[in-house]
This record gives structure tokens, C-alpha cells and sequence, in this order.
């Protein structure tokens, strides 16, 4: 096989772009000159336009995992009572931090690779008054839901004083986001989905109802006390030492998502999503969520008659290709393609072409090429910008 | 569209694998130290593994132009008789340089798209017991037809005591060369096609034979002067100040090469060529050059009844990427996907599918899917490795 050659096609960490990286090997500067200041000046408006807010984007040196405690122990004390909306493992991973500070966890769960609808929230809205605050997953990667936060939050503001906190991670930055809109309260991303980064930087919106209830809780947190964070920012600082090479890239990666346009970007990964279902549709192959819950920085496929750890097996042995497996009760029995961030309908071609391979020569008969066939139809639908020449 | 990609399938320079742009990254070193010449001692056999010879393989800084006008000028002086073999572009550019120097230069040409033949030279050498050098193309990039160089050879050592000199820019390092076993007396490559380089380093392997000539030949020349750099080469040194970033990486490529197997690197090219003709001729859309003229690291595609210009520039508009267009008598005429050096069976499947969706887009009605079909067959035909787990 070729030597060094990787096609990380996994829903995060997500590939660079050259640009990116030779941006992040930039020499070190100190973190509290002007040069550093000048950089978080040139990302704090942007990262705004990328949430879809007016309010501070914070920015924490740390992994996604570490945005989700920021967001769960600023606004909700222990003893205090939370509602998590579980669609998959990142909705657990709520659940789990809020039971690990003692907070009384109220848990709607819906069947893996199903979104949740208003629906499901509004008994327990109604018969617990005193819910502080409300967790969800934007995009599920576990599953490759994208649950519909916007109808969800307006539900939760129908019947309740909650707060609204979203699990951004694996979207924001490749699916709208519209935070102040929306009126979501706490919206948490993370460096290496569709920001293009490595892992490493957690991006943390809040709100003004939101700051209120900050504030006012003394839940201790050191590190993670947002409001340091917010303070500091605001004087384009850090209240500690930041991962500076990550905010080298972000700056550039940034300027990148602004070169293509927002709208652009969106509309690129929902054309990927589109190309990646009716490829698998066109084989025969079933997908794991229904078009209406899809999420177009990934896509689960469950596989009936041949074996998901066979195929990626193949594919990294065949074209060093990575797609992801499936977590806890999914375990071995999906496959996860990611088309977030550095992805192009082009690379999402060569994956499906790989796949189609791999699948071939797990046994199971298809037509080569016929999902291809189904995407290349797909992008002419729908994607195409050449208007002559 | 998705900003900082780019999709390089020309027939040179060919992308650049990651750990070779890093070692190109390396701060620079004093030239006539001694880190230097560890690294020429270790780049000495391995770059003649790949040219198939035990003599030294010279190292120039310059392009692959300047390695063509070196094995001109060493080895024939003025009012000597060559015999100039032309199959395309570059057959053309050596016999530019031969009558530049005021060379008696006779030409074979052959319809451009085909091979040259054994037979083509058998009377002209047999009329000419004068030649002092026959010129050949390897691989003709601009036809995409890979000589059989080793019959000719053959030929001309039959029949002459001529020198057996060969542009092999566009497929060293890509196709198998064996210099000594063949009789070559001099090969030439360039660092930018199956080398995974960027252009400025010209690799010259010379025979005993040659350098005979070569002391003997009174044309003068100075920085192309194949004595002064073949002694200073076995000292470990270089006559002049060498491209030392592009020295960085020939040593990281040459890894990466044996990393993979010259066997191997053989197999894949050779494989990635079939893929392609494949893929046209189930389209329906005709080759310029015959299956067994054809080289495995560059095919010409002519077709009839689209637009070759307008699917370049929907290619590069769509997908950011970069097929050839042709040269000279060739120009506008075809298209030339380059598929050497860092380039996958996977790579050479998105290529395929994206210049699909730019045909259909010229208005020409083709099935989508089934040239990918088509080559993904070849590759369960052939390419396979994958046996089981």
C-alpha cells in the first residue's frame, strides 16, 4: 500500500487543512503579548457568526468532554434537579456528568438512531416545574441524529424556566446554529470536528439568562468557572495558559469557514449527507436514522448481511481508509462515516467508491459502482455551482 | 467550494506525501557539513536500487530539462551524428537540444499516441553506422505512451555502437527501470513525477560505457559538467550548493519507497493505469494510446464528442481539481490524468467519479457510476491484497 497515505474519513477528530497546519506551526509567541491578544481579537467576532450569536463564544483550552462539565457545573448546583435528553452515548455522557456532581437527573430516552421530538419532553416539562435546566445533543455521532434543537428549545420555553444547554460538538460549524435566535442558553462545541482542528480547544457560548444563573451558583469550579473565562476574554486574554498553536489554527481555519461562506459551508454538508444516503439507499444497504433525522456531518449504516469490523477492516488494509464503529450497544453492529469540516463531495466519492470494495470483497454481491452512481446523481441534483464557462 | 483543497491529478508535478513536505521543513544545514553528506550517503544506493544500476546515480539541482541537455552535452560534441527517436513533446525537446548545439540530428517520429518500434529505427541505424547516441522517451508525458525502451535498446546495441541514452523523467520510480540490465547508458528522471517531490532535482545514472565517452568529449560545459558532479557525488558531496530542502525530502520519498517495495510501487502504478482505462473504455470514451503502448503513470484520454477544455475547467471549478490538458500538436485535443508518485487506487477512484459528474455536466449522457464500476472491478481483479483477517 502507499506509503504514508491516510484517508480519515471518521466523524472527528476530522482532517486539516494545509493551510491549518502549516498555521499551527507557526513559532511560539507569549501568551500574554499583544500578539496573542490580537489573535483572540480577530477570532472572538467570528466565532460568534459560527454559534449564531451577539454573546462571548468562550474558548477553553481542553477537549469537548471538558465544555459539557464547564456547561453542567456553572448552571446547576448539586441537589438541584436537570432533565438530559438521551438520543445516544453523547446524551449518556450528560447524564453521567450531571449524576457524577449529585444533581437530580431526569432522563428521556429515545431508541438509538431515532431524534427526540418535542413530544417526548412535554409530560415531564409539565410534571417537574422545577427543572433548572435542560441537556441535548445537536448532533448525536454516536448515532448520526441531528435532533431538532430549534423545536425542542421552543418546547422546553413553552412550559418551563430552564435552561436550554446543547451539546454542539460534532455540528457547529457544518450545520446552522443559530443561537440567540433559537434562544438556546449554552451551546458547547469542541477544535476537531467541523472547525477543522485537532482536539484541544472547547468553544462555549452563553447567554444573558444563561450569565444570570452563572452567577448565582456556587457550585466550586476552578478551572472551569466560566466567568473567568468570559472576563479575560473580553480583554482578549486568557485567565490561563492557552493551547497557542491550536489558536494559531483556529484563527486560519476560521478564515477559511469566511472564504466559503457560511450558508456554503451548510449547504456543502448537507449535500455530503444527501450523497452518502443515496449511495447507500442505491446498494441496498440500510441506513440506521430516517431522512428526517439525519445529520449532515455523519452517517451510521447497520449493515444486514455482512460485518461492519470486517468492512473497516478491509477498507484501513485495502486504502488506509478509517471509518468509525459503532459505541456501546452499537458496538460492532454499525459503521459511521464522517463528512464534517475538511470534507469535500469529491473525498465523499472516494469514500463511497472504497466502501463499495470493501464490501465487495466481504462476499456480499452489489453492483460496483451503482452507489457511486446514486451520489454523482445526488450532487448533480443538487450541488452543482458550474453555470458554463 | 470547500477552501484550501486541492485535488492534483497532472502528469507532474504529483502531490507531496505529508512526511516529505515535513522533512523538507527542516532548518537548513551548512551544505559542506557533515549532516549533509550523511544524508547523500544515504540517498547514494537507494536511489540506485530504483534506477535498476550499481553506477552512481548523479545528483543535479536543476530541472529535468537541465538532466536531458547534461546527457547531450557530455556525451556528443558538435558535428557528431544522433539519432533522436520522437513519440511526443519530449521526444521533440531532446532533438531541440541536440540541433541547439549544432548536433547532425536525424529523427524517428512516430504518430504521436504510439510507441516507437524496434523496426522504426532497425534501417536508420543500419544507414547511419555513424550515430554516437540514440534519444528516447521512457514515458512520453504529453501522450501518455510508455516506449519500450529495453527492446529498443536491445536494437540499437544489435546494430550500432551507439549510446543508449533515455528520458525517463515522467515514470523512474514508477515503473520498473533496470539501467544495467537493459544496456541503458544513460537515464535520466526529474524529482517532481514518481519521486513525490516538488521540481528542482535531475537524477542522472550513467554507464561505464558513457563515462567513456564522456572524458573524452571536449563540448564544453561547466555547471552541467557530469564528471565534476559524479566526483564530488562519491565523496559524498555535491560540486555546487545543492537544493538541500529537496535533498531532505529525495532521503524522506526514497523511505517511503522502500517502505512500500519497488516491487510493490511497480504493482500499484501498473494497477492504477488499468483502473483508468478501464473506467474510459466501459464510458465508452476513447484513449489516445493502445493498451500495450500505454504507461502506468500517465493516461491521454481523446474524446470524441465533448469538450476536453470545458471538463478541465469544470473539474477545477467544481471539485478544485487539476487534470492536463495537451500539448502542442495534441493541444485542446485531449485530457491527461497524471496517476504517479503519491497517488492510491482510492485517489484514482475519485478521479474517476469527479471527472464522471464534469462529462455529464459537458451534456454528454453517460451512466453514472459505471466507469468507478468499472475500475473498482480492476482492482478486485488485480489490486487486491486483502486476504482475510
Amino acid at each position: 500500500m502507499l506509503a504514508d497515505q491516510q484517508i480519515l474519513r471518521i466523524p472527528g477528530p476530522s482532517p486539516i487543512p494545509p493551510s491549518v497546519n502549516r498555521a499551527m506551526a507557526k513559532p511560539m509567541i507569549g501568551h500574554r503579548g499583544e500578539s496573542t491578544s490580537e489573535i483572540l481579537a480577530d477570532i472572538r467576532p467570528k466565532l460568534k457568526r459560527v454559534f449564531g450569536t451577539e454573546q462571548e463564544v468562550l474558548l477553553l483550552t481542553a477537549s469537548g468532554t471538558a465544555g459539557l462539565e464547564a456547561a453542567v457545573i456553572n448552571t446547576v448546583a448539586p441537589g438541584e434537579e436537570v432533565l438530559v435528553i438521551v438520543t445516544g452515548a453523547f446524551g449518556e455522557r450528560f447524564a453521567d456528568i450531571c449524576k457524577t456532581y449529585n444533581i437530580l437527573t431526569h432522563i428521556v430516552e429515545t431508541e438509538w438512531g431515532k431524534a427526540a421530538k418535542p413530544a417526548d419532553i412535554a409530560e415531564i416539562l409539565e410534571t417537574h416545574k422545577g427543572i433548572a435546566a435542560v441537556f441535548m445533543t445537536y448532533c448525536e455521532t454516536s448515532t448520526g441524529v441531528l435532533n431538532p434543537i430549534r423545536e425542542l428549545a421552543a418546547e422546553i420555553r413553552k412550559k418551563s424556566e430552564a435552561l436550554v444547554i446543547v451539546d454542539g460538538v460534532s455540528c457547529v460549524g457544518g450545520v446552522e446554529t443559530e443561537m440567540d435566535e433559537w434562544e438556546l442558553d449554552i451551546v458547547v462545541s469542541g477544535s476537531q470536528k467541523a472547525f477543522m482542528l485537532p482536539a484541544g480547544l472547547a468553544f462555549i457560548g452563553v447567554s444573558e439568562r444563561a450569565w444570570s444563573k452563572i452567577e448565582t451558583n456556587r457550585q466550586p469550579r476552578f478551572y472551569l468557572d466560566l466567568i473567568k473565562h468570559r472576563d479575560e476574554l473580553q480583554k482578549n486574554s486568557t485567565p490561563y495558559t492557552p493551547a497557542l498553536s491550536l489558536l494559531f489554527g483556529l484563527q486560519k481555519a476560521l478564515e477559511l469557514i469566511e472564504e466559503e461562506g457560511l450558508e456554503n459551508v451548510y449547504a456543502r454538508h448537507l449535500l455530503m449527507m444527501k450523497m452518502t444516503r443515496a449511495a447507500f439507499k442505491e446498494l441496498g444497504i440500510p441506513l440506521l436514522t430516517a431522512d428526517e433525522d439525519a445529520s449532515p456531518t455523519v452517517t451510521a449504516i447497520k449493515p444486514g448481511d455482512f460485518d461492519a469490523e470486517e468492512l473497516r477492516k478491509i477498507l484501513k488494509q485495502e486504502f488506509a481508509m478509517e471509518v468509525a464503529g459503532g459505541q456501546k450497544i452499537l458496538a460492532k453492529k454499525i459503521f459511521r462515516i464522517g463528512h464534517m469540516g475538511y470534507c469535500s463531495p469529491a473525498d465523499l466519492l472516494q469514500a463511497i467508491a472504497a466502501i463499495e470494495i470493501g464490501i465487495a470483497m466481504t462476499g456480499k454481491q452489489i453492483r460496483l459502482g451503482s452507489g457511486v452512481g446514486a451520489a454523482q446523481q445526488e450532487y448533480l441534483n443538487g450541488g452543482r455551482h458550474y453555470d458554463g464557462l
